[in-house]
């Protein structure tokens, strides 16, 4: 049975072993911090936490690096190689970084947004696989293939691709949603009456193009609504609502159709 | 049976002439273009159609004027009173405008976002009302009744508080999946990619609040992933970026917390 250390007890690196423990042996996990590594340890019933690099077990078969991105380097550059398979989780970094410190190694990018608070199902979930040569290839994808139904190579510019698309389409549609929030909870409004709406707006994607189903008062250029809107608004939601309103109105020229 | 005449044939006027024909009898479609009267009547068999205001019949229950908001105030001028109940279905449009042209008037506004190419169920959209007096108001609800399990009184400061906290909600979210798009076609990956991902940050929003579900790079104040992303953007897709993060960061001040 494969045998995987996790390096890293954060929202990436939670959601994974989690769907690993079923899969595989998860022989190890370490945390900077030890009660965090301890307490995901326990939680999929995995025998050892630490939080000293040098005492990772030197046998597994692969080693996941799930921390903060500004800090996967360090990790590869502070343990020496043991000839496994080493892999990041970044949707941003590069293959690069662990040339000259592995001899195999990749990288398997969860397009997904992760949460603590939350253990994530992966069978949905795409993953962006790009490995050092093509027996590592191999190896990555069947540990991609334990995780999730659909592993899928790309290379380091169209894994970016995708992050920048993903920061957009879940971390700054998110941030709309808590906006929004914002300016009912000051009317002491509940967010959940916008959640029917909010389901509606997805629900068009499978059938139209998101700049097909855009509506509101930009697309109509509506300047009145949207004059009286940024009324309401202060701070860097006024701000947003004037830039995004630009945005939206330049990409769709003003035509006569009515609402 | 109630009797209602649309005024409009657009977004909103068509999925509300779809609805109301199942409960009540629709007499006449107007548009300021005849062939979109035409068309909207013929899909939902209404007998009549008009571009002439002044055509309109006048022994209606209800009269819906559901055209472009800065269009309202021409039509309620246009007709003079006939003592039927009078609204508009505008979320940002205050009640106000009935004053002096109508005796009995109302708002009622359905919170969802409406596109010509689909018509949109209903049942489970959120109407908000509110009527020139308590009978008028009555039939107001009444006829929210028939198109809505939801038909909610709010007053014009609370409707315009949904109404900018929809456009954030759903056109902005929505413009961000533009963007998206944006980003993937330009190396010919597909958008439905993101799908699953979209699914799951608005799946979190039945157990968090959007402030408590926010991920990415800029609530972890990765710097090095925000600088790289911009590196990759041009245009307005860049300005909208950075504002962005930086609306994200200024909310969640830095901790040490990994990923």
């Amino acid at each position: 049975m494969e045998k995987v250390v996790i390096i890293g007890s954060g929202n990436v690196a939670t959601s994974l072993a989690h769907g690993l423990a079923a899969r595989c042996e998860v022989v190890q996990i370490y945390s900077r911090q030890l009660p965090h590594a301890q307490a995901l340890a326990d939680a999929i019933n995995c025998p050892l936490a630490t939080d000293d690099l040098l005492a990772l077990v030197p046998d597994a078969d692969a080693y996941i690096v799930a921390v903060r991105d500004d800090v996967i380097a360090d990790v590869v550059a502070a343990v020496p190689d043991n000839g496994a398979l080493w892999l990041h989780t970044s949707g941003s970094k590069g293959i690069d970084l662990f040339k000259g410190h592995r001899a195999h190694y990749g990288v398997l990018w969860p397009m997904q947004s992760f949460s603590r608070e939350m253990v994530v199902a992966l069978d949905d979930v795409h993953f962006f696989a790009e490995a050092s040569d093509e027996a590592t290839l191999a190896h990555l994808m069947a540990l991609g293939s334990m995780l999730s139904r659909h592993v899928i190579e790309a290379d380091s510019d169209k894994r970016r691709r995708l992050h920048v698309a993903s920061v957009f389409s879940c971390n700054f549609a998110n941030h709309m949603w808590s906006l929004a929030d914002e300016v009912l909870s000051e009317a002491e409004l509940p967010f959940g009456a916008l959640l029917p709406l909010i389901r509606t707006t997805v629900d068009k994607l499978d059938r139209l193009s998101p700049a097909q189903s855009q509506t509101g008062p930009a697309i109509r250029h509506d300047n009145q609504v949207i004059e009286s809107h940024l009324a309401m608004l202060d701070g860097d939601k006024r701000e947003i609502y004037r830039l995004l309103s630009d945005s939206i109105m330049n990409r769709n020229p003003l035509d006569d159709n009515a609402k």
